[in-house]
């Protein structure tokens, strides 16, 4: 019998846990409040103990096409590896303009004038990620999207370069807060 | 000033309310309770008198290009409309197969071999329609979508034939739960 995979997520920031903050900065808009860790828990109750909770759901993909699928697939690796002891919190909200959009003019801009897919191809199977949904959790969440990525501490240049052409690119004018936080595994 | 409208809504089913059910069928798959009125609500609270509360919240749209969009806008008309003392209240699930295809792929089914905005735009402005998104709203929801859909009584046959249209269509190979319950005003 299989069991499907958890796909709600709570990213927990607190003073204790499995990561520890490295450095943490608000991109665009508001900052998160200032917090030493953080802890990433599936399908779990709100923690007494936090200073924040961000909540996201695994969802199905809304740009992806079956060729890039494909080519993500044959490169991707998943989280949790051994060397993998750098990781990122990015959560993001996109504005009302973007909502707006039709899918065919959010894909356009996604991939087509920004090559969103493109450039993470370019970081596999360094980068590994796992993309969450908050949008739709309910009608007052802070952010619409979290991804949590993994590398190995000497992948740390290349995934600055990542986040900075995705910064760069059309895409990124439709996002109106995004937070960066940066962690380190905390000694076993 | 203005203010958002709504995104999450609540369809409560119980012994009391605004709308009188008519008949409820089960179109694939388990039905829901039986109750002989049905309420919705817009950023409510559960009601404890509820024998059944289904939530969903209105999102982006997911397949609609910009030229589908406008032709929509062009003859569509809001809820609420005087004459339009029929409703019905349409939950669906789809199935894992459904959400494992890429976004591509579920637009070619929708769209390209079920016409399902095309049908859709046959029975406008007849009838006005509200979708809400149920999958993203945490893990358990029991369906993916519920549709709320108001008409007058004289377009009660071609509502039936809209539904019978889009349950005829590939696409609905992947529905693997739905639940079709109709509704008159009750009497002021």
């Amino acid at each position: 019998m299989s069991v499907d995979p958890p796909r709600l997520y709570s990213f927990v920031g607190s003073d204790a846990g499995p990561w520890c903050v490295e450095r943490a900065s608000a991109i665009v808009g508001a900052p998160c409040a200032q917090v030493s860790h953080v802890s990433v828990l599936a399908d779990t109750l709100p923690d007494a103990n936090a200073t924040w909770t961000l909540r996201g759901i695994v969802s199905n993909e809304r740009y992806v096409e079956r060729r890039e699928k494909d080519a993500l697939a044959a490169s991707q690796q998943g989280l949790g590896r051994r060397d993998s002891t750098s990781a990122a919190l990015i959560p993001i909200r996109k504005s009302a303009a973007w909502w707006a959009l039709t899918q065919d003019e959010r894909r356009s801009v996604f991939e087509a004038r920004s090559r969103h897919i493109e450039i993470g191809l370019r970081y596999l199977p360094a980068v590994a990620r796992r993309l969450h949904h908050c949008r739709d959790l309910g009608p007052n969440e802070p952010f619409d999207f979290i991804t949590w990525f993994e590398y190995a501490p000497a992948d740390a240049a290349a995934f600055d370069d990542l986040v900075a052409a995705l910064r760069a690119s059309p895409e990124w004018a439709y996002v109106e807060r995004e937070v960066d936080i940066r962690l380190s595994a905390a000694a076993a």
